[in-house]
């Protein structure tokens, strides 16, 4: 992507253009579950009819399929917000095969050996909104993306360090020092694989949705275990924490117009064409009316951390860029997130303001080094989509994730039916920790993964 | 500040014009060291002629002359790297004038009581390049900007909560609930007056300097004591950090080329014209040559955290946007922090390539909440220029200080002392904890703020 790329695509010289309709070439994306969900039809035993003849059924995998690592899952789908649970998830063994370089081949990359060479597990929740075709993709599409990339650099993971050339041979004697003094390590190279992952993702989500002529985004939450590091990228507002017994460590943090006001203020103020004269890029504590004209208001630019006084005037009344607070912020009034993946069409309501200029599909990235970590049987991660973080908060869940595990120690299950119970405490039913009136009617999903035995002795070959 | 401001002054249309020689209109900003230290000239016996002939004399105030709070300062000029000392220094107390709102008066403001309103107490640092005038300065003026940007605010801090309206007066009848809800506290407004402070100081430099027809920068580092707290802003690569019996804790964090990678990438991501063709803005482990043409390297992006390779073009060439690393890296091969006052005219060697779009002034404000702190008997702010933190870590001051201020508890002047011997233990003398070879030739500043007793009772009127 180059600056070219972003001018010519959004920032068209005279009148914006209307928005092309779409002409679909090919057919829709289809609706569905995630594949682990098979046989576990919301009819059928597994999908849990619960207590309330109201309450929506939780569902999770069929008792003996087994995902990576022994991972719980379990998922509700929104009370008829939408006809369609725009929640995905996916999941699986990650195989990295190995390209070997001919060094006969006068420096070329040759295919001498495919097989498998590293393997690592993936783990990955889509929130979508628009519809559920952005998220659907992501879920068929990520992980080949991230496995792509990921053997796009795997020669350069075998070494203590990476090497400066991918070859491995060095064209200046101190190629390892310059390396060494810049602190390159593995990691980075998954991390830079997970971030062009990411990318390459969005590219082909918007070729895809501009083909079947459907529209929508979603978040991504990705974690990945990859030579006894577990890694964690999140692009939007979903959330994935560490819990132990003594510990509940973040290992997100979310991505929102209010915690990127200054990301998406600075662009707006670097392209004030891309508000098109709607919106002012300031943000007040509310929006101001005729009445404001004149006075001194509480205000915050894009360079400001704190608050200062401005004079209104009448450009100050227009629409804010960001507006709201907290879960209710929206980005140009429309969507209250400002990472993930899609979301190449989406306009504001009636005018041909895009808001994908502002949208970031990069994710952050953290590492958990396993092996320093050694995990202790009741250790977890929790991933999860908005849907459970509005009404619980970190140490809520761990405090349900501690007592349920030290009650279900021999449930070979044990992770999805905990993964079900973190679902129904959004519900509002009798037992759950959440105070009355507090309930999600949002899709939630909910992975589990167990920390235990697997640190030590990961494959690399 | 706008976006088209920022297009016509570094965007010209076609060719970027050659940099106006600059003609005097007023005489050159006269050399001179702080004020504070007026009597104890290098000949004096307050300068400390050291143990060794070659040492040079370490500075600081008269003993007798109190500085506010009774914190300690010293300083050192360099191995003859410059003519002059480029560090400056500033403290004093800082008068708030209240401008009370006439009711009667339409709205409109007046003056009726220009009387101190509000006191608090302010030191600053300045670390100078390319000669000492904006650091004179910026020692000169900064202080008066804050004093009138707090000044255009206080009647917004002496609510409990700023007032959606300076007036007070709520337009809309849920304006302090509209206040509440965003979380806006009356430190913001302090936060948001430093930031305004930095840049109205950053303008006046620019217009100073061109009217004299001088040259050069600062970085700037500033801690104010403000109604209990203390306000610690920074724009550079000074640091000033927290040191009590049992924790160090750093008060800033440093902006150089290096921690501000990803910002600087994404501007000449942006806007390459910037660059003229000269530079890269690509991050490679050193910089490339003819033999890496066509080989996969490492390299980063203005996007990534992580590293990916790429394949050598002929423009990956180039000398990079940032080159070097840690202390030695440097932006656009020409300055070694990204953030300061001053560097209007600042251009690359034989270049029209201007090093002011890079820059930013605004600092970054972190506050010591000094009721919660309650602060004991030895606790103290280290407030320091770069001179200091090359070849001291934070943990090695943190025990000068705390065994110091033990073994000198009587003596009044002992944080100037102190500041004193936080310097000579830069100089490589024997009793110095650095390494062989470690010794600071830079210029090097130090205050030492106590804390004790200043955290209850603050005046507010």
């Amino acid at each position: 992507m180059s600056a070219d790329w972003f001018r010519r695509r959004f920032l068209p010289r005279g009148q914006l253009p209307a928005p092309r309709p779409p002409r679909p070439r090919t057919s829709p994306v289809p609706y569905r579950r995630p594949r682990f969900l098979r046989g576990s039809g919301s009819s059928s035993g597994t999908a849990d009819a619960s207590r309330r003849p109201d309450a929506r059924p939780v569902r999770s995998p069929v008792r003996g399929r087994s995902l990576p690592w022994n991972a719980g899952y379990a998922e509700i789908i929104n009370a008829e917000k939408s006809e369609f649970n725009e929640d995905q998830a996916a999941c699986g063994k990650l195989c990295i095969r190995r390209c070997e370089f001919g060094v006969e081949e006068d420096q070329e990359w040759q295919t001498l050996c495919s097989e498998e060479f590293l393997t690592g597990h993936y783990w990955a929740l889509f929130d979508g909104h628009g519809g559920p075709a952005a998220a659907i993709l992501a879920a068929n599409t990520l992980h080949s993306c991230l496995r792509r990339q990921l053997e796009a650099v795997v020669e350069g993971m075998v070494a203590t360090q990476p090497p400066m050339h991918l070859s491995g041979c060095c064209v200046c004697p101190s190629d390892p020092q310059f390396v060494e003094e810049k602190g390159i390590r593995t990691e980075d190279l998954v991390i830079g694989a997970l971030e062009s992952a990411f990318q390459e993702c969005d590219e082909v989500i918007g070729r895809e949705l501009e083909a079947s002529g459907q529209v929508g985004g979603c978040t991504a939450l990705v974690a990945v275990s990859l030579k006894g590091k577990l890694y964690v990228a999140n692009a939007g507002d979903s959330r994935a924490i560490l819990v132990r017994r003594d510990e509940v460590r973040p290992l997100s943090s979310e991505f929102t117009p209010e915690t990127e006001r200054q990301r998406i203020q600075q662009l707006a103020f670097i392209y004030p064409e891309l508000l098109a004269g709607e919106f002012t890029r300031l943000e007040f504590p509310r929006r101001l009316k005729g009445d404001d004209l004149g006075q001194k208001v509480l205000f915050r630019d894009h360079h400001m951390s704190g608050w200062s006084y401005k004079c209104v005037e009448k450009s100050d009344l227009k629409y804010p860029l960001i507006h709201g607070q907290g879960r209710q912020a929206r980005l140009l009034g429309t969507l209250a997130v400002s990472r993930g993946l899609g979301d190449h069409q989406l306009r504001v309501l009636d005018t041909n303001i895009q808001l994908k200029p502002f949208l970031l599909s990069v994710p952050q990235v953290t590492v958990l080094n396993m092996d320093q970590l050694e995990p202790q049987e009741e250790d977890v991660v929790v991933m999860a989509t908005d849907g459970l973080w509005d009404v619980l908060s970190n140490e809520q869940v761990a405090r349900l994730v501690r007592s349920f595990l030290l009650g279900n120690r021999e449930d070979p299950h044990r992770f999805s039916e905990l993964a079900k119970m973190l679902i129904r405490s959004t519900q509002g039913t009798d037992d759950s920790p959440i105070q009355e009136g507090q309930v999600s009617y949002d899709d939630v999903s909910v992975f589990v993964i167990p920390l235990h035995h697997q640190g030590q002795g990961h494959s690399s070959r």
